[in-house]
């Protein structure tokens, strides 16, 4: 969508960003429309001009960009090591630095909003499942159990896992959970 | 707390009861005083009655009656089973039931307020950390492992991906990934 000339340049980018951050500290209940103007210093008519679908626009186009730059996360990770084992204890601890650098007050986009679906929000559910689906390819591509139904289904643990311990590391306060399961599912490569 | 005369007996329970529905479908946010006013049919007035702190009082109430009886769930599950992939197996397929039969609208509602924490409600912390040790140990306390660190360490990793498959579920509208996760978890104490 163009910017009109009375829109600060990247404004609808900073708009984007406020919502990624607020929907990982609390989900859609801490994204509204005021928080977003509040985080992102933006007029408050800018955020119906750039997102005139209000609420449920900005947060699904904020969970598609947060989806992409996760995928990358996880692609990286993976990438960066090359036995299958050692894939998986990098990405654990790869996630196990996310949390912590956000001091345990930040977690998965996803995670937060797919808990808070219900029938206002349920539009969103497909950006949500999609999100999940393309993170599980990512890991996928990544392994090779043999048949690719069995791979595709140990990307999908992978994924629980990883969307569990940021449950587990919010409430603990601590990274153990994400090393926990990174040792304990690794074996299942070894 | 002794029900005054003026309160209908059994009101506070039912304002717990709500109060768990409301965290499980929505987290804090779903779960206001209006909200918990509404869905249990209460005076508004008994709710400060009852919980005279409030929204953090009434929550970690409904929070540890619900950690209690999913202990009992988790247990009862684990203890139909003699062999261990067996437990194992049966603890997800329990929790696929669940979620299924509550529409995949409802998740756990430690999951759910773990998700939802920040500077206000930081004080639940506690509560929820509280809740996923007793549940570690619940299930810690039906396999061996070899030694006591191993057990409680795999334990960890089945409560880390039930909180996961519980956020999959709801996006994705499926008990799958429980039943993905109780395959593979199996394996581990085959």
């Amino acid at each position: 969508m163009p910017t009109s000339p009375a829109q600060p340049a990247g404004s609808r980018e900073r708009m984007l960003e406020a919502t990624i951050a607020l929907l990982r500290a609390g989900g859609l209940s801490a994204a509204g429309i005021n928080d977003i103007v509040r985080a992102s210093d933006a007029p408050k008519g800018s955020v119906y001009h750039h997102f005139p679908g209000g609420k449920l626009q900005i947060a699904g186009e904020a969970l598609e960009a947060y989806a992409e730059r996760v995928r990358g996360f996880i692609g990286q990770a993976l990438a960066s090591r090359q036995a299958a084992p050692d894939k998986v204890r990098a990405l654990f601890e790869a996630f196990a630095g996310r949390v912590a650098e956000g001091g345990f007050q930040r977690s998965c986009a996803v995670g937060t909003v797919s808990l808070d679906l219900d029938g206002d929000t349920a539009p969103l559910r497909t950006v949500l499942a999609d999100a999940l689906a393309g993170w599980q390819a990512e890991i996928a591509g990544h392994f090779d159990l043999g048949s690719a139904a069995r791979t595709r289904a140990y990307a999908g643990l992978l994924l629980t896992a990883i969307e569990g311990a940021y449950v587990r590391s919010r409430a603990e306060a601590s990274p153990q959970p994400f090393r926990e399961a990174g040792a304990w599912l690794a074996t299942l490569v070894d």
